[in-house]
């Protein structure tokens, strides 16, 4: 069976993204990266998510990009999440959300680890479509990602694997993720997405993230699965 | 005064091409990566080093590539360091010091501090003359990396920065990035690059990073200031 890594953000996103690669019968490794984010929630979904995708491994790597000081999600005074935004403030310009590099940063090091499983599949679940701001979402991003990878590594360079980087979801709304996932099993009572939770870890339901979830929801005819305040 | 990232290894070369980047009038941010190294030394050399550079800051980012088992520099069973090898022999195929990655994972650190510091200018001293064994070090991956970084970020897609992956020492010999370090006034002794030091961080004289350094020193009419076993 064939070894695929899939960077997993404890998201629906990448839950999705990794069913999709186990049906295509990959052999998973899965790769989380804990970066300093401001809540230890994304890191325990991960954990869930990696189990019942039933993953060969599942490694978590630390990498300090808390010397960041710019966005919202790093550094010791982060900026304010925002809160209750429409679609159309969403889809304006770059998120306060965003980190520098991050999805370089996560890539090259499921690069490392795929070319050290023999591995030449990477799984992300980044999406172009309902949350366009961040630019390493975007296609040509991951075309150039690995183009370079291709380059980076002894495998690539030997020829032994041509490393290739898989966005399942990339033009899909989030229903028609949603969808998909179900249809594969998911239980995305496994997930979390919210920017903001509170000291339980249960979402505010008003953060970027939880909107687009709750919308994506809803437009595929389906409840959400997690506990959001009245 | 503009900014750059150096990316700082504790080596001869890191040293060098943060001397020219500073001779070119560049503030310098310095950033090392603590990935599991087996000793160290080269993190003590990268703080002397950084010193004497005069930087604006140096960081030193913590990622543990100890996820990886293949290589001679990482992993809980680390192949042994090849010792008393021939030029000829280094000049062929990949060495097993090669780290899955490595460069890439640096450079993606090293392009979110930059976007974060506001600079679009990043040094790395990668040569492909004198040990062209590892792929991340030659031109065509540094192009590609670049092509990458400049579609990966909120700067590089607004415009706001242009980034460059500066590789001064790149097409020179060792003998001659010894000569100009000199020139500029590096204090070789402040580095280290043995892959296999003893337990008091003094170099084997017999690795291939000895080796190539001893030679560099030699052909530059030079002598390599730190203390080996006679």
């Amino acid at each position: 069976m064939p070894s695929a890594v899939i960077l997993l953000s404890g998201g629906l996103d990448s839950a999705t993204a990794g069913a999709i690669a186990r049906e295509q019968g990959f052999e998973l490794h899965a790769l989380s990266v804990d970066y300093g984010q401001r809540h230890r929630f994304e890191l325990e979904a991960c954990r869930r998510v990696a189990q019942a995708l039933r993953v060969k491994q599942h490694q978590v790597a630390n990498v300090d990009l808390g010397l960041l000081a710019a966005s919202a999600l790093t550094g010791a005074s982060p900026a304010p999440v925002p809160k209750g935004r429409s679609a159309e403030a969403m889809a304006e310009g770059i998120p306060v959300t965003y980190v520098p590099a991050r999805n370089t940063v996560f890539l090259s090091l499921a690069l490392a680890l795929a070319e050290d499983a023999g591995a030449a599949d990477l799984f992300i679940g980044v999406n172009a479509v309902d949350y366009s701001g961040y630019p390493d979402c975007r296609p040509e991003y991951i075309a150039a990602f690995e183009q370079m990878a291709n380059l980076a590594t002894k495998a690539g360079v030997e020829g032994t694997l041509r490393f290739k980087i898989h966005t399942p979801l990339v033009n899909w709304t989030k229903a028609q993720i949603i969808r998909r996932g179900v249809e594969l099993g998911v239980d995305y009572s496994l997930t979390h997405s919210c920017y903001d939770p509170d000291a339980g870890g249960r979402p505010c339901g008003r953060c970027d993230a939880c909107l687009l979830r709750l919308k994506g929801f809803a437009e595929a005819g389906l409840t959400d699965p997690l506990d959001y305040p009245a």
